[in-house]
């Protein structure tokens, strides 16, 4: 974008190939696509777009590259890691309106959406079909933004992350070309795996305009449990050995003590403020009473004060609705403040140690926060509450979150196991792919040599 | 590789930096890796090494990049699809050497492995631990290999495959660099995908010289079952009614009536003619007990003539003996012929009509011929015996695949499930990924700009 004149241009030229109401300047409008859900510095774009189709999204595309104009794909606006903050300016490409389920092919397990469709949008319509999906990253984000930060959440443990779930993906490419990035088939040896490179990729390969997911049967019998223990590292011993028993958990978080006491501030829940597993076993009723006996013996083992299990639908909704708003306790328990939330994953056997270090380190910091993680992963978050005003502030969650990644890198873990990198993590990318990381350059050179996807995000 | 002089002065090199009695030119040695399983023509590499570390591997492909020669990895060279057979001589790299199981990490369901590993190895090494590795492709093939072509088999439905249970690859490039594709997480949004990218590139971009691969506790309890149907119709809708039910179905294969004929000629069977399905499940044991009352009543409402379970160790093991065997009985069958497998995978509902059209593909082809398949993935193969030496029976055989191929590309399918393209299944690329293809060798020339790994496999 080279001054007022262009802009101008590039308008009219988008409004002549969008419909004039879905190209706008307007500052509102504008203003809301400047920022995500996180504490990172909004800027805002030149120009909003609003397309129906994927074709309208290539001529946006070709028109961005005509007129040197970055392009950020946007869904939900649910980011924590700015992959959706135009900082360079540009045209946003917001995908509100399409956001039509396309296809349930039953017997095919699969999902036909655009990638303006949200989580729970798609839940209800999949519902009527007896039928799931599985990812749940906690927000309620949309589908193409899912794909595009690799999102996982709660249910990973079993069922997979996003990765795991694309079947195939339209993507609109830099050139402003169109693929198909896999095909309807379970699995396939065929070509170089494009579904996993584009999954991730954060906008800055490609735009999706289409998705194909897998989709899987509702379980016909669910069972949540709440178990208290003394430390983080009996909780953490408890999920390795209920892992290693074989027992099909399909959720497994852990939250802290701090993280209890906000919880309890915010929701109609007493909970004794100890670390907390949060459990769900899927199965049918004969299997699952035989897990939960076995399961019961295992905590036990692991000095569990209590283990409280939930069947009817209230309790579990009760108990999950309680630890889904873990991290919306602690914003309203803080007014004022924003919350930075860390994202890193580590081997299982280094969970508790890393939870331990994480916990001391918020100590150090002087801000206010919890833990919560999805254990049966490695995965664990740090909601962390700061002024975002307060430079300081910003400081000491810079350095806390500089702790943790570098525990993390150090014992093979990785800096973000679902929130994807977008500027937050980019100066952990050399630590941690090393050389890779110029193969990674290599394939965004020559798929996007002009720099016109996301720029600024993920690779420099 | 110009000319003589230059293959003489590349082995005395290569000599220089691999101990001498692992670089040869041995005509047995040469011979020995001229082929695959396949029925594909063999071609004489210029030299074989046996590097036994990453340092040796990557001094081999510099000095292959130096004289211009082509490198081929090798592991047990059960590829049925010539992608470890030499067109363009060269050198191949035998991981024979590289054959250590390095670590178990117990804890984090982790195992770290040399490339040249086998299959049966690790899973002997593995149960000391209680654990397993969940891919089994059925040949004893590398762990090298299988991911070099994305292997999966008969446990895909439930755990995965080969690219599902890939953590991380130590990788030396076509520069002689190496780089880690993964790491010890469970899961991770950082970066670019590099373990998709890598799992089935059949040694184009790279060669393999670590793997960590993920692993599980070994089920408490394993029941097998064998169904008869009257139909594959009514086979394929069990399945389909068995997965949508939410049975964890951890096998299940489709055998036809030929294949069935064959297996009973060679094993010590005597199953009644018909399609039939082989099951498994795993669980714990009042699980399991429920799960089959319910599959019982799906397969009658199916018109199963016949479901007979196996509980105990010597019971399952024939079965699936029978079942493994089922290739190896049309080729004992057939003295003196070669076989072709195809290895399409199309979306489940597409599966029944697929197989019909199939079995009187088999019919014109004037071939003998079975069918088994993956059916929970909807990949399905042909076991075609032909003469190799017969130019007509080729011919059919190419005309029968191209049938197959072009039935599953037509319904969203692929045209190798899990078997990799090398060069067999070159020529459907284009109609396979269309102009995605053209971002595969964009990414084949910057990784690899000189064409030194793998020459003409997956891409031309």
């Amino acid at each position: 974008m080279e001054g007022t004149q262009v802009s101008v241009k590039l308008l009219e030229e988008l409004r002549e190939v969008l419909a004039e109401d879905r190209v706008t300047t307007n500052e509102t409008i504008l203003e809301q696509h400047s920022s995500d859900e996180s504490y990172h510095t909004p800027y805002l774009p030149d120009i909003v777009v609003f397309p129906e189709n994927a074709d309208e999204v290539r001529d946006t595309i070709k028109l961005a590259n005509k007129y040197d104009a970055p392009v950020v794909p946007y869904g939900y606006g649910s980011s924590l890691e700015a992959s959706v903050i135009p900082q360079q300016g540009g045209i946003v490409i917001d995908f509100a309106n399409m956001n039509r389920v396309l296809e349930v092919r039953e017997d095919d397990f699969l999902v036909k959406v655009q990638p303006g469709v949200t989580r729970s949008q798609l839940e209800k319509e999949l519902k009527k079909y007896g039928l799931f999906f599985t990812v749940d990253p906690g927000a309620d984000a949309t589908l193409g933004g899912m794909a595009a930060t690799n999102a996982s959440g709660t249910t990973s443990v079993k069922y997979g992350i996003m990765r795991d779930s694309v079947r195939d993906l339209e993507v609109v490419l830099a050139d402003g070309s169109i693929i198909h990035t896999g095909s309807l088939a379970a699995k396939s040896s065929s070509g170089y795996n494009m579904n996993g490179l584009f999954v991730g990729s954060e906008g800055t390969l490609g735009c999706f305009t289409e998705l194909t997911l897998k989709v899987i049967g509702i379980p016909e019998h669910i069972m949540a449990a709440r178990a208290e223990f003394v430390s983080v590292d009996d909780a953490v011993d408890a999920v390795i050995a209920i892992m290693q028993a074989g027992i099909p958990i399909a959720r497994v978080e852990l939250v802290d003590e701090e993280a209890i006491k906000q919880m309890n501030l915010y929701s109609d829940t007493d909970y004794h403020e100890v670390p907390t597993l949060f459990l769900e076993l899927h199965g049918n009723k004969a299997g699952l009473k035989q897990d939960i006996t076995f399961m019961e013996e295992i905590v036990r083992d692991m000095r569990c004060r209590q283990i409280e299990f939930e069947t009817d639908t209230a309790g579990r909704n009760k108990l999950w609705e309680a630890r889904h708003n873990a991290a919306y306790a602690f914003i309203h328990n803080h007014p004022g403040r924003k919350q930075m939330v860390t994202d890193v994953c580590v081997p299982i056997s280094e969970l508790a140690g890393a939870v331990k270090d994480a916990r001391e380190a918020i100590g150090e910091s002087g801000l206010s926060g919890g833990i919560v993680g999805h254990v049966g992963d490695g995965n664990y978050h740090i909601l962390l509450m700061l002024d975002p005003g307060n430079p300081d502030d910003i400081e000491r969650a810079n350095q806390l979150n500089e702790r943790i990644v570098g525990y993390a890198l150090e014992r093979g873990g990785t800096c973000t196991g679902e929130h994807g990198v977008g500027t937050g993590k980019q100066k952990y990318q050399e630590r941690e792919h090393g050389h890779a990381l110029s193969v990674m350059r290599k394939i965004k050179r020559v798929l996007d040599p002009d720099d016109t996807l996301n720029p600024g995000k993920i690779i420099e």
